[in-house]
């Protein structure tokens, strides 16, 4: 029977989940699916490797108001799919590993309790993250599962690009710059790897641009800095959060002004970004085929500032080597990678436009500046893989 | 009788202040000194043209608690000074001139009720700036005083460059990235100007490096964009205070810490930048004296994101023809200025050593590369040439 691996990745609102089996060192996906609207409209829907649709179901709000349920349903759903393979461990995309996960963790008690404890460094995705870990406990208290963190990709950095200009009592009680997306640059710049070792070996630009963005400078594979610091507000602007701004906003909205913290975080989080400056859509695509003088702004303020973010990651890395492109805008979204680079002359980024507007892997202009990449990330697989790797460990 | 000025440049315990002769279109100093100390050890002291001691008097703390004492003290001590002059005008720095005065203004009634209405946009500095203008207003009705703002000078910067990726509500209300140091920048423009006019036509970036730190990109003389946002808290760290920091980090010090938001500004503009960081001093000179650990790292930390805000501003700018240093750090530290250029090479960047150590204007080496300068700044003198230019506008 095949050995199988089953990955959870909880949102606040959705559950996302594949199944993959494993092929040696390697997995392969047999079906992937999400379970959205949690608390609002439910739908689970899932398809197998090819894109056949095995469910497409609608709950009631109250079926499934929480993750947990949302986890029950889709353990429910998932269970026939598992006769054929035997489950060898899940593994679970989890925020936050804190100041000392550096690697993927095997859950146990203990590991669970040290995870909570890092809930208020991220009180509004840790424990949605966490949730499902309990959920398969309580059913599957055998089965093996791992821990995966956004985090810990980035706790080798080096430690100017892990404090902030604070008190060293706040670095040792954990205010640190941890930044996220880890799994994603990691599974990117294994890619780039395979592609390109000799690039991978030298100073590489990863722009993660989806509905959350951050952009992360590596050498030889290894994180030096990113652009998200303590939470994930910081850095670059988003879909609908703020990126990059003055702490002295925070303050005088709270004193001057008579907002709570949770409101001014709530704004942050839900009301900034792409969808603040526009007034219109958090969508880049909706942005980008809008003719509102506001939606052009939001446009022109995210290529500015993304562009702005390599060149400060390239001093970091003492130059640019290579800029790569990944995730949902960064995939699909030709005219903002031209506009990026258009903005990057001064490093001697040059693009070809017709190998960027057709979706190439390779985008650079022939030239003696830095390679482009379009590279599509995979964080369930580098999730899978992880799991693979820390439960059958190599000879 | 030769026409005079009198400049105010009123901080929170110190008030500074120098006096002008007029001569033509230009002006030349004829004292100068500070009442620093104010509320603690008050103490008085001037110097004239060419550094002769005229006064250093102590006050008791109770004699001078305030600003309104203290700018009494300093007219009472200047009186018999203005026996040779006629005075007529007296120039202050105001920190915010909100988002209107891109200019300075001659101050009525009306102009000083507008000023007051911009105290909650920079609560620790505004009041402080306007109590001298009060206590001359009523010494002396008749005498002309004019409001310098920190802020006038970026107020022609793009819509881009002037907002934070927040909802247009927060913008209308006056939450903008005015940019501060702005009588700094139009000074060492103006001087790069008389110096090389060709290149202050073109793309520059000053770093305004003293306790307080700022850089700001330039096309022909006129601000693009600064890093100081908001507040004088944001973009680069400084003696004490934390520059760019992830909002979220100051939500999580209120919502899971428990500090109040006034607790967490003090920290910010009191306890954090270079004095953070090293646990040691708020002073460059101590820090590169050191051989702590952390005064290392806070020194890294300083030149790193100086070098990373100058390619930021050359991304806005579209490439870096010149970048000059001024003000204390800038102008008096050769060793910050060498390593924050030695991470600028991939803008070409390179430095004369010998012409850097000299503390020559002109220190970049031979080569394609942008220039590099060392132009000392002098706000006071920029706010007396904006007095006389007011007061006495050329035919």
């Amino acid at each position: 029977m095949n050995e199988a691996i089953f990955v959870v990745n909880a949102g606040s609102s959705s559950i996302k989940f594949k199944l993959y089996r494993v092929v040696g060192r390697d997995v392969a996906l047999l079906l992937g699916g999400a379970l959205d609207g949690i608390g609002t409209r439910p739908r689970l829907q899932a398809k197998d490797e090819v894109g056949t649709v095995l469910v497409d179901r609608r709950f009631a709000p109250d079926e499934i108001a929480k993750a947990p349920e949302a986890q029950h349903a889709i353990s429910e759903w998932v269970l026939p799919h598992l006769n054929d393979v035997e489950l060898i461990g899940v593994g679970h995309r989890v925020v936050h590993g804190g100041p000392h996960y550096s690697h993927p963790e095997r859950v146990n008690d203990e590991v669970l309790r040290t995870l909570e404890s890092f809930i208020p460094l991220a009180p509004l995705h840790q424990l949605t993250n966490l949730d499902p870990i309990r959920v398969i406990a309580e059913r599957r208290p055998d089965l093996p599962q791992v821990a995966c963190f956004d985090t810990a990709f980035h706790r080798g950095h080096p430690e100017i690009a892990d404090r902030f200009a604070l008190p060293d009592e706040l670095y040792e009680a954990g205010v640190r710059r941890y930044g996220f997306h880890g799994l994603s640059y990691e599974y990117v710049s294994g890619a780039l790897r395979e592609l390109a070792p000799d690039l991978a070996r030298g100073r590489v630009v990863i722009c993660h641009l989806g509905s959350g963005a951050s952009a992360c400078g590596l050498l030889d594979g290894r994180s030096q800095e990113s652009t998200m610091g303590f939470t994930a507000l910081d850095g670059l602007p988003m879909g609908t959060r703020c990126g990059s701004l003055d702490p002295g906003v925070v303050l005088h909205l709270i004193e001057q002004k008579g907002m709570s913290a949770a409101e001014v975080g709530h704004m942050l989080y839900h009301d900034s970004g792409l969808k603040g400056l526009s007034g219109l859509s958090s969508d880049m695509r909706e942005l980008l085929a809008s003719e509102v003088p506001a939606a052009a702004l939001a446009v022109d303020y995210f290529t500015l500032h993304v562009a702005q973010a390599v060149a400060q990651l390239a001093v970091t890395l003492g130059g640019l080597d290579a800029l790569v492109f990944t995730a949902g805008i960064g995939e699909h979204a030709p005219e903002i990678r031209a506009r990026i680079c258009a903005r990057l002359g001064l490093l001697g980024v040059a693009l070809d436009a017709a190998a960027n507007a057709a979706g190439d892997t390779w985008i650079d202009a022939e030239g003696p500046g830095p390679h482009v990449l379009v590279i599509p990330t995979d964080e369930e697989r580098m999730i899978a893989l992880h799991t693979l790797r820390l439960l059958r460990p190599a000879a």
